[in-house]
């Protein structure tokens, strides 16, 4: 059998994501000390995920530190396809973005793409709305300042985001469509035109507060698509190119290749998993990097760079980095057992999402205070 | 030189238009006579456009009245695309469509489509708000029934329009796109696109109502090919296909191929003019088809079919059919003379507008009763 090729855009993740690669082909800057330097400056210290080369790429990151250091202060824009239940690859971002909203004291655009995943999914506009309303009760139970967060969900707020998109949207050819997401003549043309509503966000802020702001995107890789074709457009319609923070792929529970995904046969752990639940898939499916047999694995050690569970501690629910580092060691040396490490892990998941679980409880009550008035 | 091949579709009119090739080709129904004996058992009366052939053909026209009768009323849509002035083609259909409302006692959904004009033409987005304002000033002037008339215009509305266009959209694919407008890779996405935003008129009032309604869309033969595929999308969507009631162009002032169109150099008569503007315009610009000298006029007649000014008191500005049949006779006999029907076209032309721009004066005042509530 050939190996995949490497595929890697916002419909479609195929074959080994090489990172490096992508940093190339994109023509994305990586995270150096210089920017790491700039964000402790004005965030007293450096997220995990960016300590850990989890957030290792972007765009403008040097320039819309410079601007909020000119005290020109850019706005966050992140956002959510409603077409399924919330997985930690979703809320591995989502929590980075309330890092950056606290640090920064930023207001947050965040976008429920209704419309994109109604377009791209065989889903009736119902299941894509009752995914809306559940999905959004997640996004509050992130704990987003609910004074500076703003949701935008794309057909609710049609009145105020279709006139914008269509000022993209004359920009942007088939051709560039075709080129830049894979597409055929068989796409519906609803497909073809969203990539222009997914821009919107990245300018909207402006429209309303009639004000040119910079804008700052935390998002996983594979969204690049979507936003260089944004970044191309914008400064013609008078705004900024949109900088963007970007994040390689939470592991699926399988192994790590591709990203985990809410339509998976195996969904991944899930927001709402109980504690018995993220004890099963840990236990039954999350690939292991340890040896063969507990003997093997006595003497020659595990592999944590394949670990799913190791990578889960590394990705979220791990914050000391000391505490990582021995796992990582101990894992490697063969001292901890695969049992042991998962057993680890389930508790930290665990002890996580009893908390994300306990304000998702409350998060129906306090969500018309995330809707963007407009 | 060769012969222009016949092209008609929204976005393209050229070579010599020959209806009866398009009533073939489009798959349309020639308005009969069992069609018009139904129109007048509930009008009371036959429209001039009717009898005179210029409202000529048309889609399940029969099912939609025998549905009337049946006490299933449909509602009307139609509408302007605003990129430029008003001419009398426009008035044309908007006059004919008050008929309808009145006779019928109909609902008329009157849609602007702002975001077509600003993804398809020249012209930035303030430009074509402006001619959307000053459009409608001209649609009141019209003297729908302000109770049972609203308008829709696509940006502003865009909040109940864009969710059900996306329906549509959903279910339309790019190579249909390319074969039915005679797109290419070169168009930009919103464009592409726009087509399902024109179909919502013709079911939004059910989604509005929560109710299967009929829908008659009076409009020009070249608009057919939106609503072809709207026809094919509905059904699908739990709605009646919508049926309609074409026309043929009114003819440009320089003789009768393609359409009068807002664009051109010289633009036709427009419902702005004064009585000095028409007056110039016919004298000078309107196509004869009289004699090359009043003698020889006089001994072999002149040719109405190809005259513009007679052709325009049939179309619009001569109520009266004894007096259209007495004119056409004296002009085919020679008794007529070219400057006498152009004197004669002037008076009803500006008979007509100073009503209409009477009521336009007034327009401003009146225009908020007519924006649909949304």
């Amino acid at each position: 059998m050939n190996k995949k090729e490497m595929v890697v855009n916002p419909y479609n993740v195929e074959g080994e994501v090489n990172y490096e690669r992508l940093v190339k082909e994109f023509g994305l800057e990586k995270i150096d000390d210089k920017i790491l330097k700039k964000i402790k400056k004005r965030a007293g210290e450096i997220h995990p995920a960016l300590r850990r080369g989890i957030f290792f790429a972007g765009r403008d990151l040097n320039w819309v530190l410079d601007e909020y250091e000119k005290g020109n202060k850019f706005f966050l824009y992140t956002g959510c396809g409603p077409s399924g239940p919330i997985h930690i690859g979703h809320l591995m971002v989502w929590y980075f973005t309330k890092w950056l909203q606290d640090k920064f004291d930023c207001e947050l655009y965040f976008q429920f793409t209704d419309d994109e995943k109604f377009l791209y999914k065989n889903l009736s506009y119902e299941e894509i709305q009752k995914w809306v309303e559940e999905n959004m009760l997640d996004v509050v139970a992130v704990g987003f300042n609910p004074k500076k967060t703003h949701f935008i969900i794309d057909t609710k707020h049609a009145g105020i985001m279709y006139p914008e998109a269509i000022k993209v949207a004359k920009k942007v050819t088939f051709s560039t469509i075709k080129a830049s997401f894979g597409f055929n003549e068989s796409n519906n043309v609803g497909s073809i035109f969203y990539t222009a509503m997914q821009a919107v966000p990245a300018f909207l802020p402006c429209v309303l507060k009639k004000k040119k702001m910079p804008c700052l995107i935390p998002h996983a890789i594979d969204q690049d698509t979507h936003f260089r074709l944004t970044r191309d457009i914008l400064p013609k319609l008078g705004y900024y190119k949109p900088a963007s923070i970007q994040c390689s792929f939470l592991p699926p529970l399988g192994g790590l290749n591709g990203k985990m995904s809410s339509s998976e046969e195996i969904k991944g752990i899930l927001s709402t998993d109980n504690a018995n639940e993220v004890k099963n898939k840990i236990n039954k499916y999350a690939f292991s990097g340890g040896g063969a047999t507990i003997e093997e694995h006595k003497k020659s050690g595990g592999n944590p760079e394949i670990d799913v569970s190791f990578q889960y501690l590394k990705y979220l629910f791990e914050e000391d980095d000391n505490k990582l580092r021995e796992i990582e060691k101990d894992y490697k040396s063969g001292k901890m057992l695969t049992g042991e490490l998962k057993k680890y892990t389930i508790e930290k998941i665990n002890g996580f999402l009893a908390k994300h679980q306990e304000r998702r409880k409350n998060a129906k009550n306090i969500i018309s205070q995330y809707i963007l008035k407009a």
